[in-house]
């Protein structure tokens, strides 16, 4: 599977790229510029020991990925996707991305589409299903290559692609839970908020969160 | 400290006030009806084995009340609000209020206010205190007699008054965490619905979460 990394030089994107690189998947590296991409994506391979991945344009990327991850900033949203519609059509279309407001980032942002899923679902159609993810995980957890203590909530309208985003978190060790349509996303990306409050006020770095009491228990 | 629990006979207000009346506390349980409350605080009372619990009016139980905690369906919020206001003036008012679209349970609701707290904290005004908390811990936990796997957030615009509530949180044997200002509520309340959709899709009874990474590793 070719997984596209849009936005796959920041810090997200990159520890996301790496995870799936790890996992034996190809990823291609997307960016506004070629040359980072490519930068990006030659530290991959040298991180995982092998051709694992290679460096794009955002458009490039998106139209030679199977599965397509969005991890631009949010006010970066809009521009790219109109970038990369044609692209994505008929894919899935994975958003990492969380509303921040960026004058107080611990103030939750609420924006005219609800959650950055929801509008991103808008503007490419039905054709794409979106689906919003991994907005908790923080990317210091996966630069470290150790079992990940948080599950990944997973909110889509189309329940095939919302499995598809399951097994891609499951590449990267982390449990993945079906959340529900894509509206569920607002929830999401504000928990992101939430846990970067809960990260100043307890001087914990990377909070995030498990579901518990699910009737397998398996809340390891 | 007298803990008043405003719609005090339903099954979560049941639940908190009798956690509460085991933990040694003064418990008035409230309700429209008199009699209900009386019958509920008299349950209550035999459970714990002491005259832990009495019943009364909402109006009068807020009155009572050292800290109010308002456990009514959104729907009857704003009205129970009104009738109360008078005796929650200068307290704190913990709302454990989640807005559920009756016609649709697994679909958020979205309110005019953002959340049920902020609604409170708005129509209660500034002197009072409105604390958003134990809205993701299901009454089925409450009910059973034992360390409940699941942390409260509670957010609300008043730092003491959040310490207050992380305070009777402990008193359930629940770690509560400070999740900032009462604008936060409408991600921990819309939670609530997406711990419902996942109760649905993995037939779990009451899913709750546990925030992970806290530098103490407190996770337990």
């Amino acid at each position: 599977m070719r997984i596209a990394v849009i936005g796959g030089t920041g810090k997200e994107g990159r520890g996301l790229a790496r995870g799936w690189a790890q996992a034996g998947e190809t990823v291609i590296v997307g960016s506004r510029s070629l040359e980072r991409a490519q930068q990006a994506a030659r530290e991959i391979n040298a991180a995982v020991g092998r051709e694992a991945a290679s460096g794009s344009t955002n458009r490039g990327a998106a139209n030679a990925g199977d599965i397509v991850v969005l991890t631009v900033p949010y006010d970066a949203q809009e521009t790219t996707l109109w970038d990369i519609r044609d692209g994505v059509r008929g894919k899935v279309l994975v958003t990492v991305t969380v509303p921040i407001d960026t004058g107080n980032t611990r103030r939750l942002r609420v924006v005219p589409g609800g959650s950055a899923a929801e509008e991103a679902q808008t503007l490419l159609g039905p054709e794409t299903h979106v689906v919003a993810a991994f907005q908790n995980i923080s990317h210091t957890h996966l630069e470290e290559a150790k079992s990940i203590d948080s599950d990944v909530l997973v909110c889509g309208d189309d329940a095939e692609a919302r499995l598809d985003v399951v097994r891609l978190a499951a590449l990267l060790g982390l449990r993945a839970l079906d959340a529900g349509p894509v509206r569920n996303a607002r929830v999401v990306e504000g928990l992101t908020v939430v846990l970067l409050e809960i990260n100043r006020r307890y001087k914990s770095r990377g909070a995030g969160i498990r579901v518990t009491w699910l009737p397998d228990g398996g809340n390891e």
